[in-house]
C-alpha cells in the first residue's frame, strides 16, 4: 500500500494535477470510476458474472485498479490508509450484524 | 491486504453470504458505497472539503473502509488484487497520459 | 413538465439554496439519490426486482422522485428540458443501434 | 410524458430487450449513465459548470437524455410515473425542510 500511494502521489505531482485534486473531485472521479465497473455487470446474469471471459477479466482488472488508484488518491488526501480503515469499518460491522442472527439473511442492520 | 481479505471472507462465510454476492451484486453494493463518500462531499465547495471537521472525518473514514471492503471482496470473487491491478494500471496511465504533455490539464487523453 | 419545474424552482429560492446548487453539484447529488435507487435493488435476484412488495415499491417511488426532482433542476440549470432531451435522444439510440442487427443482443454499439 | 413512455418501450420490444430489462439492471443502467454526466463535470470548479462551451452542453444534453431514458424505462416498469413521482415528493420534502428553518443551510433533515 506505501508502494501505491507513493507512486500516485508522484504520478499526480509530475502532471500538476494536485489543483484538481481535491478531496470532493476525487469522490467525483472515484463514482465515475465504480460506474465503468458496473457498465460490465450491467445485462450479465448474476451467474454471467461468476463466468468471464479472460478479456472481459482484463479490462475489469483495469476498472478495479482505476478504482483503487482514486480511493487510495482520495483517502490519501484526507490522511486515511484505506486498508486499516476496511479493516477498523469490518470490526463495527460485527458488531452491527451478528453472525447468529443474520445467517443466510440479506438484510441490512435497520431492517431487523 | 491479504490479511483484510482474509478478514473479509470468513465474515461473509460465518452469515452465508456469499449466496448474495456475485460480482453483478458486489459492484452495485461498491456503488452504493461510493455514493455515501459522494454525499458527504456534494454541498461543500472544493476548499471546505480539504477542511472537514474531525466528526465529519471519522464518518467519512468508515464510508472509505466500507468502500475498500466491497472492492476487496469483488475483486477477490475475480481473482484479483486490487493494489497489483493499481500498480498495472498507474503504469498504463504513465504511458495515457505523458507528464510533459499534460503537465496543468484536466483534459482526458481522448480530448488532447 | 412545467409544472414540476417551476414547483421545484420556488422550493430552492424559498431556502435560498441556489448557492449550493450548482451544475456540478447537482449533478453530484443526482448520482447519490441514484445510489439509492441502486441500494433497494443490489441483493435481489432480477426476478425479485419484478415482484416488490408494496411497501418497497412505495420507497423506491420516493426515491425516483428524488431522482426526477434533481435531474429536472440539473437540467433546468442548463437550459435544457430532459423529456425534450430523451426524445433526442431515442431518435440518435434509433441509429446506432438498428432494431434489425441487434435483436436480443445487449452489445453496446461499440461491441458489434 | 405518455409519448416519450411510449416510445421507448416500443424502442426496447423492437430489439427484444425486455430480457435484459428488469428493473435491478435498469437501475443499474441508471446509475451509469448519471456516472457520464458526472465525468463532465469531474474537474470543473463549480463556476465553470455554470458557464459550459456550447460542444460540452449538447454532450451533456445526451446524457441527460440517456438518464432520462432509463429513468422513464425503470419507472415505468415498475408503473410509476417519474414526474407523478417528483411531484409527490416535492410535497414531503417540504414538509421534511421547512423554508423558515432552512434557509440558506445545506444541511440535511437529519443534521437539524
Amino acid at each position: 500500500m506505501e508502494d501505491l500511494r507513493s507512486t500516485i502521489s508522484a504520478f499526480i505531482q509530475e502532471r500538476d494535477w494536485e489543483q484538481f485534486h481535491s478531496p470532493k473531485n476525487l469522490a467525483m472521479a472515484l463514482s465515475v470510476e465504480v460506474a465503468e465497473i458496473v457498465e460490465h455487470f450491467q445485462w450479465l446474469t448474476e451467474e454471467e458474472s461468476q463466468n468471464l471471459l479472460p478479456e472481459k477479466l482484463a479490462e475489469i482488472r483495469e476498472e478495479i485498479g482505476d478504482v483503487m488508484i482514486y480511493l487510495t488518491e482520495l483517502a490519501d488526501s484526507l490522511g486515511i490508509d484505506p486498508v486499516e480503515a476496511a479493516k477498523a469499518k469490518v470490526a463495527i460491522n460485527g458488531q452491527k450484524y451478528p453472525a447468529e442472527v443474520l445467517r443466510g439473511k440479506a438484510s441490512k442492520y435497520s431492517e431487523y
